[in-house]
């Protein structure tokens, strides 16, 4: 029997051990999409204590909380921080099976230097532990990030953002990694989304163009891209609940957009239209710029509305979106091939019964010249599992060149996610050693080295065009 | 190599033998949801021969049998039934793979004390064995209920159900489990149903209340489940095709009712419209009486028109629902939940590609107080596979507390169906003593034995409201 | 550690080598399914060298070397073949975890004797072994028939073939393997393609028959079926995008007709009525002669308009369909047994989540008389894999009798392709094997090897009527 999560977790034979230790244990980070604060890098925040870092914002956390019938007071409630976590340390073992129980370890383990099992029996010493080492130095935003070995951070930003962080970290330049931002324009999409109005005047402010067409709006958009470039972006997003494909004259897209902005709501099918429009635009702004693309697409937002009242959005709620927009995901690509305005990209869907249609897709819409330009991204959001990861790579493997994979993000708003990357690496390792030592593959371990460590590091240095910044 | 279904079957190392052997096999079985006869039971039924047990009424043989290009005389015509029993077992050996091929077997051990292996070869020693066996005492009904230590049997009942055996059976008070209905109203929901008309004046007459409107209706629906209260009912089933979730007026909904009760059909839109709003009303009726709400669901019924105007419904031949009815069920859960008025509940889908769905769907409408409000149910009919199981208990862990489920159930017609609680154990033992040898969780003995003990039978007792009764 | 696909390849213990080496190694291959030219049969075509062989029509190796970016002069175009090779070799070691890496191997080892692996490094060598193999006796398509052991070839043929080369063939009576013809009607069915008009016009040629009707196409293809028949046709394969089931009158569907013929095109649900139409008449047919009928489906063909315009059609841009057909394909199956008009027929669905549907589905329209009438059809093009084989080959056997099976089929455009039986019949034994050694079936060689020899040869030759013909 393997002890719990040793130096060897998940490596299974020898060469799996080779594998992670020799070949991608040692590798920089790139987090090249992920939720963290740019100020809080800027301005090196410091933690009061385990609770701050792990239930301030973490809502895979919290849906734990509530799956055990906890009351809301513990979780986004005004309990004491130190209550909250031993609830949480309390049921932790319940997780049999689930990658928080992972994730907790992995973190108390690498930031924290505990080597035990949190449960409710030992909950009061890791607090005392945690809580002297946040007091210490060490602990800090910064001091995460450094010794995480992260070379690269891609912030989520509006496109109304300023900036004024990411600008401050590059002046200041002390950061060893560098930080970001990616371009994520959903709110301007959402002509439906309550306040669209402001948000549209707070988009003329920021790029001081106004906006009373579709053309006007995608200058604006246009305008703010151009901004984020010279910011150093690299990357967009877009959150889609399903990939939408719908043509309207333009006429008739300007009439969709000043019924919005009349505060009326559009017709699904006008949504569908001007989202339609404005994704082509972007992914030919992206595409100039050689920025990559990511979409994440089929999530229902905001199932509970009683909640939604309560907490709004964001706090562990949403569930896997049943709609099937396959066939729209397979139109905008081919829209946007024919014109060669299709950039890079990265799919992510968040029900993984779409692994493999994503995999053919991207077989159908390859590029010349740039191995890999379209990427399934890593199991995303509820996949982001055991064995999510092994069936997204799986899958991967299946249909096209794992070896030329981008590999992790973390998606996390939480610094001490990048054990995350430790998790995937281990089980990229632990899948192809098997593979090895089962005989499907050669034992020729320079191959192999040269598989895991451009999955670990070199191809999202690649395909993110960071060969000259980090 | 291991034997064929030793003693330690399913079970590869030492942590899941000791946590099978020493944490869950002798837990009493509670069986929450079955379709036995309360009659049967009452009387006492004893069987004339394994035709009888096995072929009687088990779909599942029958679907085989078809398969393998049997006459339908031998499998629900009027061949000897000695000649059906020999039919069965030659085919049996082709089923390698099916969860049949282990169910047989656990039966005939541990029922008829049978260590070898049925096939064409064995199987007049096996209708030997059985038919001497069947004659002896000890394997009537209710023998086997007390042999399989079975602590509460859910049965399925009908609302206009007089539930007089039940009745009967607590009246004399001898049997050790507790038997009780179950509430499941299918039929005054459906309101396209041949002989609708005829079913709701059998309600009337039960419940006496007129039936006129949807109120009179929800009325009589109510007096039914204030009556199964009384007779110790503990939980409601309802099977649907797929979810549906639509809203009309009140005076709408009187009027789909009087075009049902007139003889005419409604269509889709109307009846989504009546069973959405009875479906809302029961589970107020549900919750207030404490019992569990069972939603089965994704099933098209009778797709064989031929064998259906042959051999009538529930004789094996439907199939897995292809209708996607997440987003309706989604609503559903959120009406209730607004006017908490939702109950505990499980959800069982028979689309296993519904796994994850529903595991994110519990996460977003748990509830305060209680672990576990929304349960996930154990891998559904055609699921009910070894396979099933896993994957149904994995997606569970990764994406909640496995240690909350309330684990199995046999759905059963059959009386010795109780090994598949069994196998289910094993199952169960078996993916986590390999999660632990793996490193994947602490090796702490009671740790695991508690969440092994608490799926097994701590947790049904708890969300069943059984602590009193057994 | 296992060698890299040694003799024991996939046969990962003694009953699985047991079972491979002794029941199913040496057996014959049916290969039932596929698309090599009786032109190049019967003239026994040779290769010039491994590109002509590998890249000259195999769009699953297209797509790999469009992942990597590589041009499209290397893939479809002009450059010189041992550059095209070359570049294909050098991506080859990042297809870890793709089929195509075991298919190259196994290609490279079985028909030229080379056991190293290929790769940038190798490929010189590699290409002056097989150049030399190739200029050599012994490699040409009747060679490589002759040396894989294959009995029976099916190929796919359209209606208006004239079916001159199988009849050459038979004629000449030296090839030992029996070469029969398919039954495709597609583009008969396909009233939207580009020239339909002048398709029917070719198709009343073939037939001698005027069709201006839905009567008079029915009695076309009813004289096209005669006519294969007589040319030694076992089967039918329909490729539908998704199936379809719509019913209208014959005056409505004859109105239909003429417009199509008129070359107008007709709406999704015209075209669907005519399909549904003339599959029912031609399963009537396939019934009447015996024939199997093959149906794939859920396949979205020519996502890529730009490379669609470049390339056409089936040049590796397709990916998985994302309809549900599932409603239309149970109802299609229910009109043909409600007139027992449903022959025996296999199910392919590009979308392996369908796995589970189709294998209920088989159990709701078996027949009487012969085992396993209607069959699931061996994973199919993107599901080609061992991940792929293993899953419909667990959900066959959790749903039915794996031991009806009639295994594998190439569906391969390649004479090399042959060794994809080998591939499969050791992912079978590999299997079985394991379930054995686990202790989930008995250790019984005798009805273990029954079971396999019976999936890999037996079972076809008795579904395909081959009995008294190899």
């Amino acid at each position: 029997m393997s002890g719990f999560m040793t130096e060897d977790f998940l490596l299974y034979n020898e060469t799996a051990r080779r594998l992670y230790h020799e070949y991608s244990e040692n590798l920089p980070i790139i987090d090249y999409h992920c939720h963290v604060s740019p100020k809080e890098i800027y301005e090196d925040k410091k933690f009061e204590n385990i609770t701050e870092l792990w239930l301030g914002g973490d809502h895979y956390k919290w849906r734990l909380m509530r799956s055990d019938g906890i009351s809301e007071d513990y979780i986004t409630g005004d309990k004491p921080a130190k209550e909250k976590f031993l609830k949480f340390a309390a049921l932790l073992p319940k997780a049999i099976g689930n990658p928080m129980y992972h994730w907790c370890h992995f973190e108390l383990k690498r930031y924290f230097g505990y080597e035990g099992v949190l449960n409710a029996d030992t909950a009061e010493e890791v607090w005392a532990l945690t809580e002297k080492k946040l007091s210490e130095c060490g602990m800090s935003v910064r001091d995460i990030i450094e010794k995480s070995n992260v070379a690269f951070i891609g912030t989520t930003d509006d496109p109304i953002d300023t900036l004024e962080y990411h600008q401050k970290i590059k002046a200041e330049g002390k950061l060893k990694a560098v930080v970001a931002p990616s371009f994520r324009p959903d709110k301007a999409l959402n002509l439906n989304m309550d306040g669209y109005t402001d948000y549209i005047k707070a988009l003329e402010k920021a790029s001081g163009i106004e906006i009373s067409s579709i053309a006007t709006l995608k200058a604006a958009l246009g305008n703010r891209i151009e901004f984020f470039n010279s910011c150093g972006c690299k990357a967009s997003d877009h959150g889609l609940n399903f990939p939408v494909y719908e043509v309207m004259t333009e006429a008739e897209l300007d009439a969709v957009l000043s019924k919005a902005l009349g505060g009326e709501k559009v017709s699904d099918k006008e949504l569908a239209a001007v989202q339609t429009e404005l994704i082509l635009f972007c992914a030919a702004e992206y595409k100039k710029y050689g920025w990559a693309m990511q979409l994440h697409y089929n999530c229902m937002r905001n199932p509970n509305t009683k909640m939604f009242r309560k907490l709004g959005p964001d706090t562990g709620f949403d569930v896997i979106g049943p709609h099937n927009g396959s066939v729209a995901l397979a139109r905008l690509l081919d829209a946007m091939y024919l014109k060669d305005e299709l950039p890079r990209t990265i799919l992510y869907s968040l029900d993984s019964g779409d692994n493999s249609f994503i995999d053919t897709l991207l077989g159908a819409f390859q590029q010349e010249g740039y191995p890999g330009t379209l990427q399934h991204g890593s199991a995303w959001w509820f996949n982001d599992t055991m064995n999510g990861m092994r069936e997204q790579m799986k899958s991967l493997a299946s249909l096209g060149l794992l070896g030329n994979f981008v590999g992790m993000l973390t998606d996390s708003r939480s610094f001490l996610s990048y054990t995350r990357h430790e998790y995937f690496r281990r089980i990229l390792c632990g899948m192809i050693g098997e593979w090895v030592e089962k005989g499907e593959y050669p034992d020729d371990i320079s191959t192999l080295g040269k598989i895991v460590s451009d999955i670990s590091y070199n191809n999202a240095k690649r395909f993110f065009g960071l060969e000259e910044i980090i």
